[in-house]
């Protein structure tokens, strides 16, 4: 590989993957069956959080966190982008392995926020049992009721009122609201109907159990409720919370959502390249394993060069996002605008196609719950929505691209 | 349409269409949602049954039977293929529509089967009470221990034992076994396996409620149980029924099969050409009622290009799917071979591709179960590896087109 | 098929393949080969003429025309566009055969217009000589200097001046414009900058050798100029013909363009859809032929696989050009106004991909001229700008479904 | 970028850059059109030979050269694959700027054989000519009459006999045989049929005016010829060369193919993907500078959509052509070997589609000779069969995955 990591992050990546293959790959299933059968499939299973343990314990912890910066130290000094997402890899190959290293979104994405723009007794009260594990977390953004895709279309209102701010409205689709332990909601609402196109919206952080916060319901995705974790539809009606739990202050959230997209998005990507990589070892078992017509699977028609054509788009796809880290920590988000969200389209869509490429070559197998490949397909699918549907995305690379091309005439 | 229906056929379709339009669509979510929080959501509603019964007394019921043939006119004189055609399209808009009008799969084709290759005694035990709709049927050929997709690769067996013949094995994606009202198992099993490839298997008409006949477990595609209906992981454990029971003759299962194969794939390939139809139509709904960036969604980037290529895909899909059934028609199923893969391979692809366009319009609503897009993909989809892989489909074409090519040389 | 010709057209379709296949295939490569050593490929060839007057004996001659209407029955009564297709799609099979039976663009669709718009002069003039095939014709319509996929844009100038016409302006794409007999132009061009939107442009029948004419240089599509036809650019430069020489009258030209692109894109489209069969015919034979790494190439990989693709996508295109010709027939224009985008986008799209992996079948001799594969493919893609860029098309497609949507709703 | 060039390589490429865009794009229309119309359009046009001589003046000669080996040193010291790749990138833009720098294929991959394999008398007779630009050769494998897609289909005979080697066959594609300078053919034909199927060839150097090798033609690709270049079709008749200039010895020929195949198709991606980068910024020109229905033709439908999808393709090949530079100097071609597959079936594939894009956005003129892009989407076509179809690459990059998998086993 050409983008090396530094000596630290090779040890490190080493021993997540020796926990994710002995750990937690031979155990997935199991729980998953469990988590279904269970009375109440929300509730924390004890072999999961045995798990979690055990991963702090051998300091698989908090991986995710940023290289230390002024005011930082005391939270630890973390990885580079480029560092960090080879083990963003190796965690996408479960759906509870982020989890496990409390490396999952959207608390990874929240602790960050609080890391860099939470004032002390904010990083206090939220981001310490963040980082210890014992609390979760939920981002309350996209809306039912518009189309999210423009984020200036948000219509749910934080409203300055004295010391206190008053938030109404209705978001779904909050990752994590479903987990017993989500203490704290970060909600995003219009405050300054008038103001700057980017300066109208403001971020707060909000107690799950605050009065007026309801949580409507849990919304599946291709029918998966992803238990324990869930997507909420959640109602906020005239909730009341202190102005100090304004993150930087009224009008800022753009600003503060900005520098939370480019590395959550390169580790969704990342993820995205496990799961495919999953995958296509997956199609690689069944079709060296099963015979039809007097040949192992893979031999028949054009099987080989689908999996020829996976293996290039998922080499291909990596080396984007592996570039687009090594973008954001040489140059910073600026540098890498166009770049996180050409990952952004690309990922999901490869990932995508080589899932499903390993569902068809399971047969009915490949539908059902006995392999994790209706499970990744979803959640491949799901990311050409979340974080931006691919069609903002393509305007983002193009402007850019126009943008350049204008310089240059 | 150049593919006109018969004046008889218009009628029907017109009044398939407003009971479809009028009585089931307005309905569908609400039974949906009910079904999902049902206690037993396997339990036939009430609501859906009402349906039926009007159906019924409307004379909308059992449209799918084909003409009349001698020995056969008992059982009323049904539709050609053609004929057929645009009222299974209009089914297909609903996930319910097929078994209110008693036109679902598996039954028409089990009925099929029954009308066609049973004897009188077959016909008046299962035949009569699935035309009436007081009981259900399942098929059970695909095996979860082999690759299905070679028909021959089929392990369970089917045993004569002097006036009994004994069957053991495993089937699943035993499609409508999770009904309380299925009663009849058509089992396909392994009688001579020296005999002839295909005239090594046996069909048998089985009780549900025979000693050995186990219900496993239901299988979800995608997560989705289609409660009511339901897909089975069967065992058939030294089930021993008489030899009386068995279709034809033992080792003539393929010969049966082959004619079961061609409407039913015509059903179900004009059945999601009417969900293709449904999710272009959200599309638009969504596309004009939802503004971002100052614009209706369809008016944003490339989506009227992909609003056109939808249409385009539908319209050129509907055209050989009827082609198909004119030929099945006027030359049997020997004329409509290689059409019929084709359908096969075309319809669910782009029915596939379609959809996932109409998701990506409605943003994560179109992931969620508030529209019925999620269930329409899944549907599709699965009907990629069900009746035989895309695969093996475009196998069967390539070798008619070879062997055109041959005579012609 | 389900779109059946008429008993009239059928045996005409049997006459023209019979000539196709044993007169005009078996010695087109020769042909192409001499005009490609040819001192002036520009001259007509002998053999070529020798086949046009044996096919105008044997009645295989301006098939294109439309039945008849009154005041148009002196020039005969044609074939509906449904029965003219399958003799345009033989037609495609070989790039001489239109103009061997007269019915090659852009001459029939300017006999078209002439018969439908043109005053008794104007057709004895030019109308009979090219029903004669004495005389050849031209269509100036595209520019090089402004974006003609927005016809509006259309920038040389048709001034009235007394009962004079005066045209200035630069034209290019003209096809047929090399042909030593190509007398007649039709040129369009600006009249009336303030009319509406479609009234400002004019129609004007210009003599090759009008004074202030001039072919500036042929073009080449993929370095083929597809001689002894060509492609023009041609200069007017204060070009006067009479008045008389106006079609219909000032400000008319999309009037009658409007009236000539219906059948034209249904020729176009059947004729690619001959190319393509032509393309699958020669994957097949050179398939089967040819043998690497112990099998015949059709047996390696996906081969099989994309030769059942292109059979299926072949079969789906032919289907909804026969729909399209069908709704002309029987609706007109209005009627089939998306259909006619719709196949202009299906059909090339298609034809170039099945050409594509017939190249791709042959190796580097694909791409050479000792197939017709390479020219073939030309044909095609041109065809995705020619007439209307494929976005356009797909513009018209979108732009209905909406209009319909929004009558429904 | 992650993949830094050396500071040497560094300085190279800029000033390599600088000459491509100010010394010959400038002036490569021009020098296009005056070959066409050229009495002799195979004689060298001195306004090119300008040009070499001001790129070798300024030390931008020979820049392929490998990485001196021992026994090289005198012939200097080159860069390493990852230095040169961008170098490539950049000579890519243009049709004749490889040549321009003495870096055009097939003589630095025959220069590189010389190198590695060649006897001090070879080198002398043949590499230092080729180095000083003074002769030009070309590379005698594929073959007309069978799949050379299979290389040991090769038919063509090289029997020594005494101490010549006596060669007879037919060989296509053999490019730059068309060019007056071409002294050298490297000839690869059958000596040993019976031996191990890698073992059965020999590689033979031929001089071009040998008594019995006869240019029989030369070939176009999608009707063009490449001059000064061409791709000539050779007939070898009773040839005897001195067994001498066998290339290592009889049998041999593969293992010396082998190691020419890693550079020689990193330079070939590294070109194309100049040569998409000039595509994606001639369609920018294009787009935002002609207007259609009131708007620049970048923000109609779809075509936004299509710029970022070019420019995520584009950076996604480059980087999995650095990534293979990369393997291949770290860890030579056996650590490559599905790298250099992957990159031969993704790269020429993505810059077909890029450049088809850009042919639509520039309409018709996109298809003539008015813009690079006809002959680049030729360039781009042709490198999917030369030097191995995609479908042998996909196979290789197959065989690799399932090794792997059986080790991981």
């Amino acid at each position: 590989m050409g983008f090396e990591p530094s000596a630290r992050a090779q040890e490190l990546i080493g021993r997540v993957e020796l926990f994710v293959r002995t750990e937690i790959e031979p155990v997935e299933a199991e729980l998953h069956a469990a988590i279904r059968v269970a009375d109440d499939p929300w509730q924390p299973r004890p072999e999961l959080e045995d798990l979690r343990a055990k991963a702090r314990e051998l300091g698989l912890w908090n991986l995710f966190l940023p290289v230390a910066e002024p005011g930082n130290e005391q939270y630890g000094d973390g990885l580079s982008n480029l560092d960090y997402a080879p083990i963003a890899e190796l965690t996408g190959r479960s759906f509870v392995a982020p989890y496990v290293f409390n490396c999952n979104a959207p608390d990874t994405g929240n602790m960050e926020v609080l890391l860099r723009y939470g004032t002390p007794e904010q990083k206090q009260r939220w981001l310490e049992p963040l980082l210890d594990g014992t609390i979760r977390s939920a981002f309350c953004m996209t809306e039912p009721d518009v189309a999210s895709s423009d984020a200036t279309n948000m219509a749910a209102t934080a409203i300055v009122d004295g010391d206190e701010v008053v938030l109404n409205g209705r978001k779904w689709w909050s990752t994590g609201v479903g987990h017993p332990a989500c203490e704290l909601l970060i909600f995003m609402g219009l405050t300054d109907p008038d103001g700057h196109r980017y300066a109208r919206h403001t971020m707060v952080l909000v107690p799950r159990n605050a009065p007026g916060v309801k949580v409507e319901r849990l919304l599946p995705a291709m029918s998966r409720y992803d238990e324990p974790f869930g997507h909420g539809e959640v109602s906020f009606t005239d909730v009341r919370v202190p102005a100090a739990n304004i993150l930087v202050g009224p009008g800022r959230a753009f600003e503060i959502a900005q520098g939370r997209l480019g590395p959550g998005r390169v580790h969704h990507c990342m993820r995205l390249i496990g799961l495919a990589e999953k995958a296509l070892e997956l199609a690689l078992v069944r079709g060296t394993s099963r015979t039809a017509f007097g040949k192992p699977l893979v031999n028949l028609g054009g099987n080989r060069e689908r999996i020829a054509d996976a293996r290039i788009a998922i080499n291909q796809a990596r080396l984007l996002v592996l570039q687009t880290a090594w973008l954001l920590d040489t140059q910073g988000l600026e540098g890498a605008l166009s770049e996180v969200s050409q990952i952004k389209v690309a990922v999901p869509r490869m990932a995508q196609d080589v899932i499903d490429m390993a569902i068809q070559l399971h047969g009915g197998g490949g539908l059902s719950d006995d392999f994790p490949l209706a499970a990744a397909w979803t959640s491949a699918r799901s990311l050409r929505l979340a974080d931006g549907p691919d069609e903002v995305h393509r305007g983002v690379v193009a402007k850019v691209e126009l943008a350049k091309y204008k310089q240059e005439a």
